[in-house]
């Protein structure tokens, strides 16, 4: 199994239960819990994949990716009914999330030789578009329109993949270095409340 | 005119009446009604036909459908100046539309072959996504996410459809008793208020 | 460059700004701003190419149209730091985007040969799609649902590009009128609150 699917796998899990999540604060019932882990966990990589017109989707040519989507947002339910879960807990799973498919989704955009541009749009699509989806379908502003550094995050991770490829790093250095600076970028602003100039 | 496509363009029917039910409730213009009803009733199948990547898209390969829906979408324009639609009206118009779609996403994805899941999955896609935008672009909380069985609904029928399929049972027999499932599930669940473990 | 390339990237810049504009007016970061003015700028277009099975989408094979709806989302935030944009602002920047690529949808569908109400709404879907999208994710009632004439004044200019191409007039001739009715028929819709029937 290579890094990257590993990385595009663990995402799919961390996505699916930050959907299950939301879904639980808001008191959706099972099914409702498992359409939005499903969506929040893959909404991005399909996203990318219709915009790249690869074809079959991720999720359609791997069914695992499916399969591990519902059946975190499922044990995510079970959790939940159990104990109260805090919204940072929310916060930080959408964090790790992001910053797997902010390395994988710019990572497959080079392989397909896109251009430096649509490598990183594509990179952020894919980890920034499965959370506004999820707080769309859950009628909330999504957490990208609130003033702590979450773009800017992704932004810094797809860069970092670009360039380091760019430069000849190897994908496991590249993909896991890209890995942890959006994770930290992203504790970072949740923890200290960073946030960029706004209005 | 197959029963899968006499059954699609029923579902683009009653889908753009409900469409344009939810606008008049909401007090749009004429052309806001027509809008949601297009995007009620084809949203669903222009999802379930860009995650298939089936080319070109169903109405705009047959021009027919879109006429259905501007047409029914007119017509309960001009019934809803004179007469109150109760609310109840769009939930029974929404769960026969669940069912048409349901039943022939659901076989159209296992006509290209596709795994069960995703069968499944295509067919709850189907099913549920019009309603989840109209509901969405009218600024409520999606139907699916209330609690009563919703997607319940669409899983039981989309499940009929691939065993059924499996076990060798003939398209009419098949569908027509998804279909029947489908809206016996809603319709229950709507009249009793049946509803899934939640929060 | 050709009449219809300069209308596509007039439409990318003053959608852009519209984007921007009201991201501003809900006080969203930066990267907020970005992100909006480049969907409302790039959204249309997208789902268009989706719609159509055109690939590469436009601002992936032109980068060009990209980095124009970045740079006019900063150009605007930087504007709206230090003066105060009134919504008339963004209903009248939002007219032109919507008449920019009303033209510009409807004349390349047609160019793929498609039939005229598939143009037709081609064209609306382009014009319409990035502004309603851009709401949305603002978390507002889509501009296109308020009581004044929006989709009519889309489809004016579709159905224009359309009549004008089938009697031969060319295609400057043809998208110069088109985009000066869709701008006369939604400015006179804001300065005087014309209003199609509705509730």
């Amino acid at each position: 199994m290579s890094l990257l699917y590993a990385i595009e796998l663990f995402g799919v899990a961390v996505f699916a239960m930050a959907g299950a999540i939301e879904a639980a604060r808001n008191r959706f019932d099972l099914f409702g819990v498992l359409v939005l882990a499903f969506v929040s966990a893959l909404g991005g990589g399909t996203l990318r994949d219709l915009l790249l017109d690869r074809s079959p989707l991720s999720w359609i040519a791997d069914t695992r990716l499916a399969y591990v989507a519902l059946g975190s947002g499922f044990a995510m339910f079970l959790l939940a009914k159990f104990v109260r879960i805090p919204f940072r807990a929310l916060l930080y799973a959408d964090a790790v999330g992001l910053a797997a498919f902010t390395v994988s989704g710019t990572l497959i955009a080079m392989n397909q030789s896109m251009p430096g541009l649509v490598a990183v749009l594509m990179g952020m699509a894919s980890g920034i578009f499965g959370g506004v989806i999820r707080d769309i379908m859950a009628n909330e502003i999504p957490l990208i329109f609130r003033r702590d550094v979450y773009a800017t995050a992704s932004l810094s991770g797809a860069l970092w993949i670009y360039w380091s490829q760019m430069f000849g790093l190897n994908d496991t250095a590249s993909l896991t270095s890209g890995f942890i600076l959006v994770v930290l970028v992203r504790f970072a602003a949740i923890r200290w409340q960073l946030s960029l100039p706004g209005f």
